[in-house]
């Protein structure tokens, strides 16, 4: 034991967080001694709030410290599409174009056999209920442009059709293999304007 | 406003870190909420106790949670050395060669006119009283092997030979324009070993 116990304590829970190693973490930690006590508190709160105060929607699956989330409750939005997205910051995307005026749902995660995630793993099934409960004309495809994205577009797009509900996909506007949450908002708006039929 | 604000405040949060900009934050955000909650709450307890329990020690300006620190505590340790480092870290880096048995002093810098740090911005002051309140026999400098840190070595050298004390330097063992944290236990023991009068 070379440090005092407080500063190897937030060494190890620095180390919880993805891509933090233990210099890394070593680092955050001497520089947190020297943070204003004030931003260290509200850091501290920040985190205990986001973990005690967020849940997922119960009908969109959003993260939201309301619930239904603050989307879901807007009655100004188009009821008659729906926008499916793999994660909550998605939703933060496609909301950044100010192109997209429905609601969404969020999957939380993409079909992925290699990955051993199947279609009853995320809110496939949510997706669904809501699909027979609400008045949804579309349904916009908007998952990640890779192998599980296209993957699951197509697994959602062969369950809704007999719905009678129109289905559409994105389009590769975005790179192809990147991340919806890095596209630019010209690039995700160009996408969904071209979005086509599946 | 695209997240709620829960989620806004912890990316604040992050943002206040060093080397973390608005997209890792958010990444770091999202991991935060799918964390377990045990794990959330140990990490903000270890950032507040970081904060309000650590202080920097009386005598050798070490962060502890004690003062005197459990270093300077240690009455097994040699009087008669005193090993000078610039940062916290840097003591952590020697005492893990298990080579260095005397005590330590802590600058909290290196003397860098550029960044218009001088003598007395670091802890030099202190280290002049210790040498004229304790039996000391030798300093070792053990600041960092780039130009501030040379530039702190020979200032201090300076200083201290009037007062009849051996003012030794460690060996450029470790790579000129390195970083003494860096340094794995055997180049900082070879180091140590090879250390040269001033
Ligand atoms: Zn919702
Ligand atoms: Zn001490």
């Amino acid at each position: 034991m070379f440090y005092p116990e407080p500063v190897s304590k937030l060494i190890e829970g620095f180390m919880k967080l993805p891509g933090i190693g233990q210099k890394t973490a070593g680092r955050l930690a001497f520089y947190v001694l020297n943070m204003k006590e004030d931003d260290v508190l509200d850091l501290a709160k920040a985190l205990v709030n986001a973990k005690r105060q967020l849940h997922y929607c119960s009908v969109c699956n959003n993260i939201t410290d309301l619930d239904p989330c603050h989307l879901c409750r807007d009655k100004r939005r188009d009821g008659s599409t729906i926008c499916v997205v793999q994660e909550p910051k998605d939703v933060v995307a496609m909301e950044r174009t100010r192109e997209f005026e429905g609601y969404y749902h969020v999957l939380h995660g993409a079909i992925s056999p290699m990955d051993g995630i199947g279609p009853e793993d995320i809110k496939i099934p949510d997706l669904l209920k809501r699909l027979s409960d609400e008045q949804v004309k579309e349904v916009i495809l908007a998952t990640n442009p890779n192998i599980e994205g296209e993957a699951t577009a197509m697994y959602i797009s062969r369950l809704i059709k007999p719905f009678g509900i129109r289905v559409t996909r994105i389009a590769h506007g975005l790179p192809v293999g990147g991340d919806l949450e890095y596209a630019d908002e010209v690039t995700l708006t160009k996408a969904l304007e071209g979005r086509r039929e599946l």
